[in-house]
């Protein structure tokens, strides 16, 4: 558990960031804002999102005891860099970071040797950014993956994964930032470059009429934030291109099949993705 | 509008021939069936989705003044071929198939003189198949397709739209086969493919745990009926060919701009999918 006594400080007012504050702030913590713009602060107190945030970055941080970084990934290890001094000692630091191998040990590294950073990935959030769109519910159906490294105190974990509840997720898994990294570029990232480029092999706006719920489903995440998800795919680079090669393999063996008209195999191929499929149904 | 005077036989009762029965039985037609298993028929009989029905082949065709073709393609012409001679004169033909080029113009040819066939492709069914998933419900939000060719007169074209708004479509449109293939083949057949190819990329059974709704409305489609789906692409090969090599192409270029870290030329990939993933948002 953790005491309702402790302040937090979530960086970045986002989607994520925004509704981190929200959701601890409906939960009795006293949670600070930061942002970049004023008008952000300004909608989130106006709509009870944080008790107090600023723009400028001051002595108030060191009131803070647990700092959620809701910044993009490469902006996180500068900012950590510029401000740690502000921190209040001791403090845990955590983030929402959707790639880790190249994050966490990076900022672990440059940390002031009395905080610590439990890095964590949030599997939650949609198509949409900004604060405006933030909301708890997003957390019901989603995973929460802490991924420690061995510079990691026991604590450390017991607080994210105590964190996770209070956000209210759904499933909460250890994962090394190694295992989590290889994870993401199958499940995800890979995933998010054939919608794109599906997209991108024709325009097709003149199918619009015609199309039905499969294409619509395929391609709903070729609606994408291109700033975040270009940091993310060169940070994931390594992984990511392998997954590409292994699946542009895969389609090459389905297109000689279907060249062949090798019935029996593109059978087998279909079955085997079905008995697959079947398994990632929910229950 | 088309006489309630008027008799449909449904040949084939699987989920299409059975919807289509279901809902023509409801708005009251007259409605045969004709099924391989008696079961089939009793189930239809039982549940009051025919009329009358049989797996023998016999006079009673005669009475059918409309025949809808609910058979698998390949399957189609060999049917029309051994049982015409039973079909009441000047009968008129449609079907429920997902290719038009190799089927449409090989049945026209080898028809009674006296007979039409006035194809059409309706865009309903989902992953489940057989009589007990049968419903009218899915025709509501779905497109119906007429795919003429020269040798269909007025009368038929209007016949098929009639139809279609007594199944109660949402959508009703005009292709040729040709057009209409095309269409197929990267709306449906390449999303496919795409599908299969990924649950086949890798056995991810232990990734389960990890997957949000992206992955899962990816690969929806890949539980797919491999018996049906490997007549529709052997069917459309060429077209499909084409689309599967135009996808792999708009891959590699994304892999090239990953690899060369070009952040650029990534945002405009994101940029261009998205603008145009956004024409497909449902009104």
């Amino acid at each position: 558990m953790i005491s309702k006594q402790k302040t937090f400080l979530i960086v970045g007012l986002g989607l994520l960031g925004g509704s981190y504050a929200m959701r601890l702030k409906e939960q009795g913590y006293y949670v600070m804002g930061i942002a970049r713009r004023q008008e952000t602060i300004d909608y989130a107190l106006a709509n009870n999102i944080i008790d107090e945030g600023t723009i400028a970055l001051d002595e108030n941080i060191r009131k803070a005891d647990y700092i959620i970084l809701g910044l993009y990934p490469t902006t996180m290890i500068d900012w950590v860099m510029e401000n740690q001094q502000y921190f209040k000692e001791n403090a845990l630091i955590s983030d929402v970071s959707g790639v880790k191998s190249n994050i966490v040990e990076p900022i672990q590294k440059i940390l002031r040797s009395d905080l610590e950073f439990i890095s964590a990935h949030p599997m939650a959030g949609k198509e949409n950014s900004g604060i405006e769109h933030a909301n708890t519910e997003m957390f019901k159906h989603a995973n929460y993956i802490i991924t420690p490294t061995p510079n990691n105190t026991k604590e450390a974990i017991e607080f994210s994964n105590d964190l996770a509840n209070v956000l209210g997720f759904n499933h909460i898994s250890v994962l090394s930032c190694e295992e989590h990294d290889k994870m993401i570029g199958f499940l995800s990232q890979l995933t998010h470059v054939i919608a794109v480029s599906l997209m991108n092999t024709h325009d097709n706006s003149h199918l619009v009429e015609y199309t039905g719920d499969s294409f619509r489903d395929l391609t709903r995440i070729a609606k994408i934030n291109e700033h975040m998800w270009t940091e993310l795919f060169i940070l994931n680079k390594d992984i990511l291109l392998d997954e590409i090669d292994a699946f542009a393999s895969s389609l090459q063996s389905f297109k000689e099949v279907l060249q062949n008209e090798d019935e029996e195999n593109m059978k087998q191929l279909f079955r085997q993705s079905t008995a697959r499929r079947i398994k990632f149904d929910k229950k």
